[in-house]
This record gives structure tokens, sequence and C-alpha cells, in this order.
């Protein structure tokens, strides 16, 4: 696995983060374009907060992490200055899309803008430490856990009693957001959140029949045999593992780290594609026809947050099986999510390894789970002896 | 085009109607099961308020329309009462789906469950006449009338002021259900609506300039230059074409009529995908990368539209080009979404024609496109010389 530390190591530095530097900032109203063709061309200019706070944390960490550039670092407070003067609505939540010039077009119907804003924030004040930055991350990293447990507030569509559902997505990206956030918060506050976090991903949301992890369970957290109740998603699962696994390292907790294993590699075995190749988006863990058109699609972050996985879980273990599947994924990834033509990567490929969406970056694909993929293989390569 | 009566005619009484009448009655707690498998067996309890609707007005209209069957009456009869028991919520807006015994699961969002239960319950009552079902469809009529011009109310995710635009479904839905609740309406009602809709239709969702329909307009009817103002879905318009010659035939308005024809056809040469055959889904009218994933895949309910489009404007007009482009049309969909193992066709194929969701029923697909669009290909055909 070793031998691709170079790949990974340029393909970020030398492809990917120079095709963001040059083609996503807006000079003009700050902030950055994130809807790119194939050639980096900006074909909508409609700024979607997740992945302007996705990107901000991007070129945070890499300023933090790899070289302390201060075209990164600029580049950063771009997003974030802009985020500080248009982002959030009068409560403070962030909205999730702004158009252009930053004037608010869909509001914060959900909370993952605000999960990635408190990201962003939190990594920004690790390099330019200022009140304001800590701010903002403490605060809305307080809005996130008093939502939680309604975190689509006025916008939730479910009528309330009748099946109250709770989604995987919250507790799994606090269990990275804490350990982001861990700079900002008191000790005790962390010890304090983790537990519970991991109890909901690893005890919860893993259902214990299968060994696999459901998009929704019941509050109580007993299985809905309904759509919502059925839905697995096995790129999500696989990414959450990895944060399992950071939090295993951190909390020296070797049987969450061999859970997170055997429950990543379950689920890779699932959501493989027998037939031609690639990890499913969505599967209906009865086996019944999913609700979602996209499922048999091959989407790139679930691929390389994949490689993230195997390759974390094999600079612990050196478990072998993690060893194939890498190079198994690492073979498919490389083969049809990279355009030889143009920096970046695709997204979008069909059931069949055919790219479907030529775009480079669009309302969900921005600056992140292609850099953070890349950089996350790199350093745990550098990890293996 | 006159040969292929008998198919339309039989496929829909010998096999798609008996599909759902064996299959889709839930016998204990009243309305349809419609999440229904390859097979017609049942893999998911949950009663959408739309396809219970839609099906209610199915029976009813076979029952006005082909013969007077009770079987027929009654299975309308089953839908409605179920939809009059459990459907509303207080304010008597159609929730838009309940559970299995009728209990609300997500509230009415949208204004779709209320167009759709208004055509049930006109379509029951012409048949059946009955206070309880004309008040329901006349209130519910009026309802909608009053939504729509915030139709998604309390739900409505969009920051006020910025970006305001309309959308193209609901004077595409209302050009069909005034007609549909001609029987309840004053003919000064009907008359002070229907200019309204064809001028909406017609002359602000028709772009001057592509001659195509766009999903999505700004308020004034000018283009909006963003994911949704870029949206075309060349079903939906010319589905709205044969309604539009519906009321060209009705009002005897010829330039509509040809316009509709013009229309339909341009969009389905624009929609029509020259190298694997079949209609999209989904376009980007300026050529960009669509947002919606599902853009290339090929649906049912596109290819019966356009037949009835087809059929009918051959009917009018004897149009050549209709009947080049029915033939071709009409290939595609009885290879490709007829299915020769089992009643019912599928629904879902992807761009290569392949089946990609075995279901004969789901969350969107029920006792509707197919049989409507089986009946009234029939019946055009029966009106050609």
């Amino acid at each position: 696995m070793k031998q691709y530390l170079n790949l990974y190591k340029e393909e970020l530095l030398n492809n990917v983060i120079p095709f963001w530097e040059k083609n996503s900032p807006d000079k003009v109203n700050g902030g950055y374009f994130t809807c790119l063709d194939q050639f980096g061309k900006v074909y909508d200019t409609d700024k979607f907060v997740w992945l302007q706070a996705r990107q901000v944390w991007m070129f945070a960490m890499l300023y933090d992490q790899v070289k302390p550039n201060t075209e990164w670092l600029d580049l950063a407070k771009n997003g974030a200055d802009f985020l500080i003067k248009h982002g959030r609505d009068k409560n403070g939540a962030f909205y999730f899309s702004l158009d252009q010039k930053g004037n608010p077009l869909v509001q914060p119907y959900n909370i993952f803008s605000d999960c990635f804003a408190a990201m962003a924030f939190a990594a920004l004040n690790k390099v330019a430490p200022c009140e304001e930055y800590a701010e903002i991350a403490l605060k809305t990293f307080e809005n996130i856990l008093e939502r939680k447990d309604n975190p689509k507030g006025i916008y939730n569509k479910t009528f309330p009693g009748t099946r109250n559902l709770k989604s995987f997505a919250l507790p799994m990206i606090l269990s990275n957001l804490t350990l982001e956030m861990e700079s900002l918060l008191d000790e005790d506050k962390v010890k304090s959140l983790v537990p519970g976090v991991i109890h909901e991903v690893m005890e919860v949301f893993l259902q214990e029949e299968t060994g696999l992890i459901l998009e929704n369970v019941n509050v109580d957290g007993s299985f809905s045999d309904s759509y919502e109740g059925r839905l697995t998603s096995p790129g999500h699962a696989i990414e959450a593992m990895w944060f399992m696994l950071d939090l295993s390292q951190k909390y020296k907790d070797e049987d969450l780290c061999k859970k997170a294993i055997a429950t990543g590699l379950r689920t890779l075995e699932y959501g493989w594609d027998k037939e031609y190749g690639g990890i499913y988006y969505f599967l209906d863990i009865s086996g019944h026809p999913s609700e979602k058109l996209e499922w048999n699609q091959k989407l790139w972050w679930v691929h390389l947050e994949t490689l993230v996985f195997l390759s974390k879980a094999y600079a612990i273990t050196g478990n072998n099986e993690c060893l194939q599947w890498f190079n198994k994924v690492h073979d498919y990834t490389w083969k049809h999510f990279k355009d030889p033509d143009s920096p970046e990567w695709f997204g979008y490929l069909d059931r069949y390894g055919k790219v479907q969406l030529p775009l480079k970056g669009g309302k969900w694909k921005g600056c992140f789970h292609v850099p953070r993929g890349l950089y996350q293989v790199w350093k745990n390569l550098e990890k293996i002896k």
C-alpha cells in the first residue's frame, strides 16, 4: 500500500488543490464558486453553505497540517468573511444557500450548514486565532446541540407521533465534529459528548442482526420497516467507521477499533457491486426496491471515504483484508473518477462506471471529499512501517 | 396507428387493471397498497395520498367511460372512504402520506395531494353522486386556488424576496383539473379560470426563445439562470400539451391546437436520447450539468404521456410527424417498459433501457399513468378515421 504515498500526495498538492485555488474564488463578492465544469469554468454562481464552509475548513487544515502557505490562509479567510457577513439568519443558524452576492436563498432547513460552519471556524481559529471565529464556532456548536432532537425545526414535514425516526447523519457528523472542535471545547465537554455519540453510532444505528448501519431508526432505536427505516448508505457507514477509528486511537479503545474495522469491511462487502464494481450509493436492507432513483450510481465521496477507512485501518492493524480491499477500491477509484484530461475528479458515475455528470463541482460536490480523502490516505500511508 | 387499438385496449383491460384489482386493495384497513413488486407482492404498506387519490379517480373514470362494472365502483369507493376517514388535516388539506391504518405520516407540504384528491372526488361524484363527495371535491378545489401563490405554505424553505420562482406544475395540473371538475363548477368559474391557465402554460412557462417549457420561472415570468430556472422536464411539458389539446378542442381554439402540437414535437425532438433512445427525465436548458442525478433515466410516465399526446394530436390533425414519432415512441415503450413475465409495466429504466427498479408500484408509481395512458391512446385511436 505504501507505494502509493506519493501518488496521493501529489494528486492533492499538484492537481486538486490548484484547481480550487485557480477556479473557485469569487474575487468580486467573496466566497467561492463551486459549480465548476470539467475544465473549471463556473456554470452557476449560487453559494451553497455546506460547500463554502467545507472549503474554509480545507484550506485552514492544509495551512495547519501541510505547510503555512499564506495564500491558503487568505483563501480560507475569504470564505469565512463571506460567511460572517452573509451566512446566518437572525438566530445565528446558517442558511442552506446564498446567491452570488450573499443574499439568502434557502432557509436553514437542515442542521448540516451549521455543522460544517462550526468545523470551518474552529479550524480557522486554530491557525488564525480571533475572537470572532472562536465565538461563531462555539455558538454554532451550541446551536447544533440544542437543535439535535429536531434538526429540521419548523421545516420538519413529519407528522408528530406516528413514526418518529432519528437519522444517522447527526451522531455520525458529531463524532467527527467534536474532535474537530476540540481546541475550543473544555476537555470535560468532549468527554461528556463522545461516549454518547459512539453509543449511537455503534449500538443504536448499527443493527445487531445484520452488522450493518441503518440511515434511520425509531427514536427508541428499533427497526422501522419503512422506506426510511430500510435505507442504508454504505459510503456513509464506512465514512463513520473512520471517524470511529480516530476516536478509538484517541481514547485507546481497542474494542471500538476492532468493531469499527469489522463493520466497515462488512459494509464494503455488502455495498460492493459484484457485477460492475464500485460501491452502491443506497441499498434497501430488506432487498426491496430502493426509494432512491440514484441508488446504483457510484459517487466519488463514497469511494474516497472508503479508501480513507481502509488505509487508516491498515495503518493501525496491518489487517490483510484491508490491504486487499484497498487495492481493489483504489484501482476502481483511480480508473473511473480521476479525469485524465483536466484536474479534479468526476463525482457521479452510473452503475457501469460511466461519467453521468461531467462536473467537477456542483450543489453537493465542492472542495472537500477529494482533497480530504487524498490528504487522509497520504497521512495514513506515512504511518505504515 | 389505428392497428394498435386492440393492443392498448386489451393491455388496459386484461393486464393492467386486473393487476391493481387483485393486488392493491387493503381489505383490512381500506385504501390501496401501491408498493408492489414485479409480481404484485406488497413490499411496503405506507399509503401515499397522491396514489390513493389517483386510483380512486382511475376506477371511477373506468366505470364512467368503459363500463359500469360495480366492482370498479366499489374499489373506487373503498379508496375514497379511506381518504375521507384519514386523508385530511384539520384545515381540510390532504396529507402527503399515511401509514397502513391511516395515521398521518407526512404533512400536507405540497399541494398535489389536494389536486389529485379533488380530481378523485369529482370523478366519483359523477358516477355515484353524493353530497359528501361533491363537497370535498369543491372545498379542496377552493383550497388549491387559495394556496396557489404559496403552495408549500409553512413548509416553503425559500427565503422570501431573493429569488421568487413559480412552478410549472401548478398551472399544468390546473389545466387538467379544471376540466375534471367541470361537472361541479359553474360554467362561469371554468371560463374565468381556463384562459389564465392557458396563458401561464403557453406564454409564461413556454420560453419564446427556445420554444421549450421551463419548470420554474421568476414570478414576473422572466428566466432565472439558476438550477431551478434552467430545469426542463420533457415529459412534463409534453403531458401539458395534451391537456392543452383537450382545451383547444373544447373551446375550438385552432391556434392553441397548433401551438400545442408544435411545442410537443419540439420538446420531443429536444428530449429524445439520440444515442440510446427514450426520453430523458430532466435536462438543463443551457446544457449545463443537471442538478438531478436521475436526469438521464427513462421513466414510464414520460413515455406514456408522450404516446397520449402523439395519438391525440394525430387523431385531431393527421399530422404525419406525429405518426412517425408515435411509431418510434411506441416501439421503445413496449419493448422496454412492458414486462413479459408479469402484468403491469416497469417504471424506471436507466439511460440504456435496462430496468433499474423492478417494482410495479412504489411511492410515486401507482395505478395511474399506465392505465390512463393506455385508455387515452385507445380512445384517441378510435377517433382516427
